[in-house]
């Protein structure tokens, strides 16, 4: 679907692209073929895994060399998958202005707007005014994204935005600083990377400034980052739901394997757990086989009942349109849903099975233990992400696997403790 | 998260935000309190189904004043959600120009870039020039995103596009039509919405201009239309992941427990499915009741390991990094990552199991029929995606329910087929 439908040279983000769909040794074959100024950029618009797995093919002399041609924000993204100690001895061998601005970076941490800053960005000195700007103008390009002109003392503290608009509507001789906003559209460096991202976004600009603490410009966040920022954030969410990291699709089979192997034991722990619970009523199973047959219609249901639940539920959590103040109204509906489509399907499944066994306690067993569990289900799919949030645990990441092991737990005790007690 | 951080005033998304978290009655109720002109720019920025529901609590006049206040790219959302009839009629009380916009937009379907077009842009006539148009600007505001102005003729037809950048390095005689490049750079108005967006972000823009077939200039796309493109993609991604609509938080219960019936529907064939083959060995299963007992665990395992393989081979059709020429390196990889951790974690259960049931025969069985159920799952995992692709069908929305379905019953086949082979 992405294939770029413009004919145009290609970007950065086009040989990212071509790279990750690579396998590994072609990789390093067209990455030879590159020139050195065009590699740093698209080591940049990789995804981590992919950067890192070229990365490690490279020869030190090889990483010193890119190091130097690249700039600042490229170079953060790329010592942020290298060890420690290589990253540590790359930094040491930039020129004092690159390792000023990397070192500045580093501060922040990779969840904040500071470390992957673009510096990208048009500055004019506070003392310019108008017609010297529109001079300036005549010989300089404003790099893609700009809509407005940042004002800064000789310190570099952020003094306003000028808007472009406002260039072509002022009069010559007007000081910069006097038509300058200093407006609340700016963005502090310590910012999460997301929330900046939605700053942007709903801010109408092309652009916001980045401020750091003591007031001066950092940089700028510009709504083409907010697309990078958004896209990953989805991508990762993606990737958890299916129960994978956000792999890179020709990562080392290795890596891979070590890393799926953590969601399969996590896995593992929700499946024995429901082994045992079926271990506790294996008398009944053995005499009443058809239980054995039906018991994983009812974990099933309940699973799917809870997986809708919840997946609404951390889209409201996430977003924040889930708060203290309507969580009790979803959960009103949630369960009325779950009941109503447990009534319906509790319905379909009795019919079915009595056809099939021709035992009436079984078929209104099975009937009752569906709607209890999917009942259960929509409860546990608002409870489980709510309670994770609020201990600080990211409900996307864990969210799935509780639920699953509380309806495979809860479906497979009600089903096989109500057959105990009424079937033999 | 996403809590708009700086102070400013609402923007129409943050209303259709604050709108999506309320229940129902208490929507309304805020609905009458906003001013006529805020509303269609609302109405457009909630999600269909929020939309949807608001509209049908509205009155036809107030409808219509709705209708009448709205921008034609606000209204052809407006029309989206409602009734075929009820749209007609609305259309009729439009003004003619409005009325125009609308049904040209509505010759597109909602997929298209033609449909959704921003017609809030800044053309220029092919007669004017550098200065003309600097004089112009005096009083007239660029609209947002605009980083460059568009040359049309009498008839609207599209000449080019000259860079903001260039009125300030351009003399005021030079004609606008001499220094306007007629570049790649623009979309046609039937183009799928995600390729439009996908599009605009690798431009480099912050807008393209909209083509239609004849040549003439519908409108713009901008960067912010890409990032709504997006999120709705990702969106409804994750839904379907989740086994739920992209619905509102807050839709209807009836609405609700509607759609949700289909997954579940859906859902029960695949439960049944695996019930027949549990059928088939329940001879088996009644003498040897450990079987009942440990079941589960092939199938989960199988399960998750083909939804990892699944969401990468999805995400690799989806953005085209996966295409027939790297198919076979992929299953060769994902194949070998699942035979890795088949051995692992065969290991695992096996030594669990003898410790619980003593039993080395079935130790063996349930090991090997792990490490088949998780190679099949692998082979699975691209491989339906993959035909569904090509077929037609959207792997993200069938994929996982014909996967779990696989290894259902491949798990249960293999694991109950090989006891009645060597237990009895």
């Amino acid at each position: 679907m992405a294939v770029p439908i413009i004919a145009r040279d290609f970007t950065p983000e086009d040989w990212a692209f071509i790279f990750e769909g690579l396998p590994k040794v072609l990789r390093f074959e067209l990455w030879q073929t590159l020139s050195e100024d065009k590699k740093s950029p698209i080591l940049a618009a990789m995804r981590d895994d992919s950067r890192e797995q070229l990365l490690s093919m490279l020869s030190s002399e090889h990483l010193e060399d890119v190091a130097r041609s690249s700039s600042a924000e490229h170079l953060v993204e790329i010592l942020d998958v290298l060890p420690n100690k290589i990253a540590k001895g790359l930094i040491k061998k930039l020129n004092s202005e690159e390792s000023g601005l990397v070192e500045e970076a580093l501060n922040y941490d990779d969840s904040q707007v500071g470390r992957y800053i673009n510096h990208d960005l048009y500055t004019v000195h506070k003392s310019a005014n108008v017609g010297d700007l529109l001079e300036e103008l005549k010989d300089e390009l404003l790099p893609p994204y700009t809509d407005s002109i940042l004002v800064v003392d000789e310190a570099n503290h952020y003094l306003g935005q000028v808007d472009i608009n406002a260039l072509f509507s002022n009069k010559p001789e007007l000081s910069l600083v006097q038509i300058a906003e200093f407006s609340d559209r700016v963005i502090s460096a310590d910012l999460d990377l997301y929330d900046a991202a939605e700053a942007v976004k709903s801010s109408g600009r092309s652009m916001l400034p980045v401020i750091a603490k003591d007031g001066r410009l950092v940089g700028r966040f510009t709504i083409k980052d907010a697309i990078d920022v958004f896209q990953e954030y989805y991508e990762a969410q993606v990737s958890h739901m299916g129960r994978v990291s956000d792999e890179d699709l020709f990562a080392p089979v290795i890596t891979s394997a070590r890393r799926r192997a953590v969601w399969l034991g996590i896995n593992l722990i929700t499946a024995f757990a429901a082994s045992i619970v079926i271990g506790v009523f294996d008398e009944v199973v053995a005499q009443v086989v058809a239980l054995a047959v039906l018991m994983p219609i009812v974990a099933s249901m309940g699973g799917i009942t809870g997986s809708q639940t919840l997946t609404l539920t951390i889209r409201g959590l996430a977003t924040g349109q889930l708060a203290k103040s309507n969580l009790r109204a979803l959960g009103n509906k949630e369960v009325l849903v779950a009941f109503f489509n447990g009534i319906l399907w509790a319905a379909v499944v009795s019919v079915i099975t009595s056809f099939w066994f021709d035992n009436p306690w079984l078929s209104a067993i099975i009937g009752v233990s569906l709607i209890l569990n999917m009942l259960v289900a929509a409860f546990a799919g608002i409870a489980i992400p709510v309670l994770l949030d609020k201990i600080g645990i990211d409900p996307a990441l864990a969210g799935s696997v509780i639920l699953t092991t509380v309806t495979d737990v809860v479906g497979f005790f009600v089903f096989l403790g109500s057959a105990s007690l009424l079937l033999i």
